[in-house]
């Protein structure tokens, strides 16, 4: 007998830091994959491109974008980027140099929606009905998947965008380039350095900025919690690679809600509710694979 | 030929002011209604019982409640509230009552689940992908459909108990027994009375009580559209009932959001975007019904 044929996908993740692209079927069966900086949108685009072409064939697509970006089939607009932050992006169209060359199923979707996507399929999500994936690093983005389906609405959901009370004593401006102050303007990666001279990365465990950040974070989570009511709470991105930030976010979080929400998940086991991806930092990409499945089965 | 038979369905809206109690097929067919004030759970939760069985039969029966209420159909607290804000209600049961008297499908979920459910089924929340139900009375609550269904997850939204930044130079310490200044703290009718001495509906519409409202409902408004990314977004409940607070709010809300996100509906027809209920004060109890009908559906 021979062996069933496995089917391999493309996906890429487009961060505003990196690009991940990847020819797999899942997190054990990798056929190729590398990362690159993201610098201009023809060079960054093209030298996805190259890879892909490298290592095909493969049954279908899938990209996880920094955004926001336009996720209506139906709109000319399809894969493009509105208001990027990201200097020299906006207006990029992240799916169309992919769907002038490969002839195969593409979907395209949020960085966060698509990791969530990842670890709903593979890990830390499975069966749950509301999964947030929040990552937290050169801009903060929040995600999910509510009865197995992506977020989306009127648009997709921009969590790092919204605005939670001031640390006490706390006056740093916010680099928010929309809002000064939002939570991305508080508390993501950039706005560490900007705040206290340094990268996160090279500030001391000790150093008063964790405090300070696992508030703004917790404060987040605990609107997260009182508005979608997730099941598990994943957090992910570059600041998050700082552990030690997980155990003052679970406590800060539990202070903040107080008691109200009784349930022993949050009570007594919120180390199983507020955890890292089981993916680590391939939850994007891999999470582009499982929507690149979803897609070539027709979803 | 014979008229063919209109189901007949029970609804019940349990509210922490008052109960609101139908038999009805739908808005434009309503058998009987009544209403009375919460008072104690055995006397009121009597009442409701006494006004159904004298308006037997019906198909099925659907309850919206003031939480937070367990919805877990498999568990032995199934219907029962948990830390009630509301004295003397903490674990009262608000389904065990009619189960025990009638033999019908029945559902029970939050009040405004359950209101956002009769907007999704009969007026302003028709073909949404994502709706919101804000009310803003005794207390603040949100709930919401997602792809056809009510939102739950791990328990269910509390989005009253979100955090938003202060207004600048208010230092009013808020009401919530849990948390002091969240949102229901800082902006339910109870902390608006408790806030300037005077119930909302007797503040002057040139009070500089209505900014201040405007701009915390307007704050979490534009949380929860960062979050959700909801379709549309209905505002009910007795402090909305003060119709000049909907400007103000769609004002506020889009300089919160500042041009961050570029939709048409957002940046031009925002006044189609945040809504009264189309039923007006009738959308809990006719979303009750509605929940009936899924009830008597099977669904």
């Amino acid at each position: 007998m021979k062996p069933e044929k496995v089917p391999f996908y493309a996906g890429m993740e487009a961060g505003g830091t990196k690009f991940v692209c990847m020819v797999a079927s899942g997190p054990e069966d990798v056929r190729a994959q590398t990362s690159f900086s993201t610098t201009k949108p023809e060079e960054t685009l093209g030298r996805a491109l190259a890879f892909f072409m490298a290592h095909e064939p493969f049954g279908a697509m899938g990209i996880g974008t920094f955004g926001p970006c336009n996720l209506n089939p139906d709109s000319p607009a399809y894969g493009r980027l509105s208001t990027s932050i990201k200097p020299g992006w906006k207006e990029a169209n992240m799916l169309e140099p992919f769907r002038q060359v490969f002839d195969v199923p593409m979907g395209i979707d949020t960085d966060v929606n698509v990791a969530a996507l990842g670890e709903y399929t593979w890990r830390a999500g499975q069966g749950t009905e509301v999964l947030l994936y929040l990552t937290v690093g050169t801009g903060i983005g929040g995600g999910g998947i509510i009865n197995g389906r992506m977020m989306h609405g009127l648009f997709h959901p921009e969590m790092g965008h919204i605005r939670v009370p001031r640390f006490e004593g706390d006056r740093f401006p916010g680099i928010c380039p929309y809002h000064g102050d939002c939570l991305q303007g508080l508390a993501s990666g950039p706005a560490m350095e900007a705040r206290w001279g340094k990268k996160a990365a090279d500030l001391p465990i000790d150093h008063p900025s964790w405090r300070m950040e696992a508030y703004y974070l917790a404060s987040a989570v605990n609107n997260y919690i009182c508005t979608l009511s997730p099941n598990r709470i994943i957090l992910g991105g570059g600041v998050m690679n700082q552990k030690h930030l997980f155990p003052l976010i679970r406590e800060e979080a539990k202070r903040l809600l107080n008691g109200y929400i009784q349930l022993p998940l949050i009570m007594k086991k919120i180390e199983e509710y507020i955890v890292p991806p089981g993916l680590g930092d391939r939850a994007g990409v891999l999470g582009a694979i499982a929507l690149a499945r979803q897609k070539a089965e027709g979803r």
